[in-house]
């Protein structure tokens, strides 16, 4: 006989199908959440209901947004000629807190990976096409993981015969990096692009 | 300038208030919940806001149900003349899971601990003292730990003067250690090796 009451088996359930989190912590998070107070409760619930009533992608950029377009996009003080791509919104936010870059954004929304099923066309590089008159240059800054590699080079020879500029972020070892501990690839790129001092 | 649109801050910081989610995970399940599909999302969060409405105390024994008396209270087949004391919930769980234990529960929905300011009154004693007419044995399953100890001395002179055998879980379960996380086994041993006080 499972003696756990329905809405808590229910609700650990749900909690269970977040990342990082096994069926083991989402009881644990489950009976902690009964234990709370009626007013945290409902706004914990509220919360959730209302981030994906409220937002939304930014239709210049793709970025997720509650107003239309996103803060980046309506900014008049940023410089409106060179596009960051990024695959995910959380990029945007890594590379905003480097307060080192006051362009634009494009955001995939992914990468390509046949493995995955994830073509082309599944990912917003036409909405980046649409938006390339005008623009200097073009950084692409997806992973550098093998997807991210692939979606990189599949642009960058859509951009090709366009008059635009098309640059990727550099590979090389970490700032505060340890050389002993940095794989093969890294090392061999790291060298490759070395800098005159 | 914060570029987090406010629902994910919101939603971030609600979940932040969550045991063992930090403000970083906090942040990274607020973006996979924005990614999710609606039905999923909405599923999650009404499973929050019920589990809050449809789980109460049971009017017994004071564990979470969500019918009153408890599943385990209005069980015809268990034995009536054993009581087993445990402080949460979450404990009856732990127990049931060895099916080494067919009597009722008490929960006392908590320890007694003066540091953190919960005295006996504080704590559904009462209740239990209500209930002993006719019980033979009440086995005091509160933790090992020293709230759990005091909880059951406190409990067990309390009793003294009562026709009634007060037994308590022997230290099979790891002195220090927490009821509900603990191995099926080492309870099951716990439960055999009680000793009268």
């Amino acid at each position: 006989m499972d003696i756990t009451p329905k809405p808590i088996v229910r609700l650990a359930a749900e909690l269970s199908k977040l990342p990082s989190i096994g069926p083991k912590s989402a009881m644990r998070l489950a009976y902690f959440i009964v234990d709370m107070q009626e007013f945290d409760v409902n706004s914990l619930s509220s919360s959730i209901y209302d981030v994906k009533q409220q937002i939304i992608h930014c239709s210049v950029c793709g970025n997720l947004t509650d107003i239309d377009p996103c803060v980046i996009c309506s900014d008049s003080s940023r410089e409106k000629d060179v596009i960051c791509v990024v695959s995910h919104p959380g990029d945007i936010i890594a590379i905003e807190k480097t307060n080192g870059y006051k362009g634009q954004y494009h955001v995939l929304g992914g990468s390509i990976s046949p493995i995955k099923g994830i073509g082309p066309d599944d990912i917003n590089i036409d909405g980046l096409m649409s938006r390339i008159e005008g623009v200097s240059e073009i950084i692409l800054a997806t992973n550098t993981d093998v997807e991210g590699e692939a979606t990189a080079v599949y642009v960058q020879r859509l951009l090709e015969s366009k008059p635009v500029k098309v640059t990727r972020i550099a590979h090389g070892v970490p700032v505060g990096g340890n050389l002993e501990y940095t794989d093969e690839v890294t090392i061999i790129k790291a060298m490759e692009n070395r800098q005159t001092l």
